[in-house]
């Protein structure tokens, strides 16, 4: 039996334990469910040492933990690292979700449940894929080692202090990760870079309680007020971000690049379409795919004060707060913008009010793998040959901090090979993945562990 | 036995009733209490008849009740319209009362609960003076109507309709309203302007769902950053309102009303520590008293959009909102007011976003009546015996809707008569009235008809 004859065999039992590691609502945004979390890492140990894998073991973090595992038999051949997380969004609107997220369920050729596609599908495929190889070759091409994190949907605020201490254990000469996905079921693509992230949160504080908006109305500073003009200060009217040496470390984009980028199809009318708006924005001199790959950005996520339910409360009211965070590119970083974006807001509040920042945990460099380097060249011809077509080169306008930090930690690139399709609402209600793609995923990690042997 | 030893031995049984009045959880601003307020215009329906006033009936407005009653054997003596609200405040933050809003308390010499002072209490010492003269006297020198609203608290929506259609029931010489405060416990005060008050809602409509910020961020205009651009550009610089036209009715004070207004005590830093605030702030060129009492203000009660909660989600949100309110002087119109910030909102939106106004339903005119009215003479003098002090005429940051729907639809002027203290709390937590205050006022009503009488 070679590979794809067991793995074809096994895929009912791959498919049910999909389902299984789905039922775990390993939400790692909600402390209610930090348990939940360490469940689904006890679920990765015991299936990484049912497939075959040693060493396997849980990691402390300080937080949500990882998952450590080893298969290290081939000799000479160079060490791939696989990525993938455990944790999941959270599932709210709820009421969107044709049922419940943690109660997945089979809609014809697809897995539907919170984290079916981002990424316990597609981090579980490696595993089975390898337990395939193991039990028909009996052996891997290469040697591996497995790094699967529980916080990645929170930006993985304790992964690069981890790494840094834990670099011996996850020594390797490449990473894999299974986070990401393909241009689409025809087309493959190769993510040549992430945005890096980091946040603040402004909290203005005006008088020490809310006042009546008639009689204190035009004599107090208005935390709102305060708050608006920050936020419309951060941008200046091309659409770029004023914040003063935002873009310092920004490195401007090749010609090359910009040739890359501009020969990827994009359908700006069906784009607009599909987000119910009427105009696109951002930077002025710069497409939105080039917006979105190429440009750092700083977005409110979230803002809120004073009186917000139906019907009118004529308060000039106490506090005021919004969530900002930004993604960065090229050399920018995340501990340098954070600095950057405090001191703008603390220049610009005016007295009357006082402001304070936090940092918020989310916290991840910029990242960029050589369009030509080996690691890419093996997925290249695998996804080439495994699609019949040439994969695009594109870029991800958001962030996995782990990448990085391997950079930074472990002296690596990180490969991504994930088989997420864009329309499997991930972060969303009704969150699915294929049962073709995470077939094809299993084939397709096989090849890519044969390609990277030397 | 004459009025005030009636009043004397009547003062437990009225303070009684006080706490059966304050009892009626009547908010008018939350629909699961209509019932309450109309429970509180049957109690007040009873308290009227009991006090020996006739004619005495519910009036539907399409909203909350008001309450009408009358007096009318006084001859040829003018008719004053004795007006009151019967609906309070909602109660949060519930946390920060001592005890349940509803179940109001005595405190040494204070009637603790939501509405004591504003205006249960002001407005029940009308009635039971009325009552107490009928007793002694067996008469009343003036004619006298009663006008109770329940929608006080929320701008009184359908007042000014409904008294444009019942001019005939209400037709009178003067209003005296019970809704207003003294200026201390020692010191009288004559209220001579109240702000007119109108407000929209902003709704910012921009991708028909929420959107992840890294994979969208930069490329589509993030409705938080246009409401806080739109929020940021309603003022200047100078802190005056950069709306086109919102100072077009707006009538320069007199030196005499400046002069006026600064010859009554203000202690900057007192104002400061009680707000907690290190500095005020205001439009440029005027007083704190004055940017409170004379000039209009455009103030953001509420904002809201994106995530809110604890962590961080990278949201680029669909929808943000916020709530304003104008106060309004001299000749400045709500319905114009509402439409320029309508037509400024319109102006200043930005592609890629729809933008789309509420009208908020307070709307009220702004009130002056002139410091030598008769009927402020009429106050001023019974004021100044009660207290031996003359009064200091002073104007009022908020606003009461149906005094200008008085002038408009009766011709008549308001007194503001009412005897709150500014410590009272009114609107907030553990709101007080004090008995002191409750026997005085009763006197002063009293006064007031025989000084009010040819």
């Amino acid at each position: 039996m070679n590979f794809d004859q067991h793995a074809d065999a096994q895929q009912a039992q791959y498919t049910a334990e999909l389902l299984d590691f789905v039922r775990i609502p390993s939400i790692s945004a909600l402390p209610e469910h930090a348990d939940d979390v360490r469940q689904a890492a006890a679920w990765v140990v015991n299936r990484l040492q049912q497939a075959g894998m040693e060493h396997v073991r849980i990691m402390e973090t300080g937080g949500h933990p990882v998952v450590y595992g080893d298969w290290l038999h081939a000799g000479d051949q160079p060490v791939i690292l696989i990525y993938g997380h455990f944790d999941v969004q959270p599932v709210d609107p709820l009421d969107l979700w044709t049922r419940p997220p943690f109660e997945p369920w089979i809609d014809g050729n697809r897995v539907v449940g919170r984290g079916a596609s981002d990424n316990k599908g597609n981090m579980l495929a490696p595993i089975v894929a390898l337990e395939s190889m193991l039990q028909t070759a009996g052996r891997l091409p290469v040697n591996v080692k497995f790094c699967f994190e529980g916080q990645e949907e929170i930006g993985s605020p304790q992964i690069s202090d981890f790494l840094a201490q834990a670099k011996d254990s996850f020594a390797s000469d490449l990473a894999v990760s299974s986070d990401g996905g393909q241009w689409s079921a025809d087309t493959p693509s190769l993510t040549l870079s992430l945005r890096g992230v980091c946040g603040i949160q402004i909290n203005v504080r005006g008088p020490s309680r809310d006042l009546h908006s008639g009689s204190y109305g035009g004599a107090v500073q208005n935390p709102i007020h305060v708050l608006s003009t920050l936020l419309a200060d951060m941008h200046n009217a091309d659409g770029s971000v004023a914040v003063a040496g935002f873009y310092d470390e920004v490195v401007p984009m090749t010609e090359a690049e910009r040739r890359d980028t501009a020969r990827i199809p994009f359908d700006e009318d069906e784009y607009r379409e599909d987000l119910g708006i009427a105009a696109v924005y951002g930077e002025e001199g710069y497409s939105t795919r080039e917006r979105t790959w190429h440009r750092p950005t700083l977005e409110v996520n979230g803002i809120w004060g004073g009186f917000q339910q139906e019907g009118i409360k004529t308060v000039l009211p106490s506090m005021a707060h919004a969530k900002i965070t930004c993604r960065l590119v090229a050399q920018q970083d995340p501990a340098t913008i954070r600095r950057l974006l405090q001191r703008h807001v603390e220049m610009h509040a005016p007295a009357g009010v006082e402001v304070a920042i936090d940092y918020l945990t989310m916290n991840g460099k910029p990242y960029t793998i050589p369009r030509d380097h080996w690691g890419n060249e093996a997925a290249r011809t695998v996804l080439r040959d495994l699609y019949g077509q040439e994969p695009y080169f594109t870029r991800a306008g958001g962030s996995i901090p782990i990448c990085g930090a391997f950079r930074d930690h472990l002296g690596i690139y990180t490969v991504n090979f994930g088989f997420g399709l864009p329309d499997e609402q991930a972060h969303s209600p009704n969150e699915f993945f294929r049962l073709a793609s995470f077939r094809r995923s299993q084939t397709a990690f096989c090849r890519l562990l044969h390609a990277l042997a030397r």
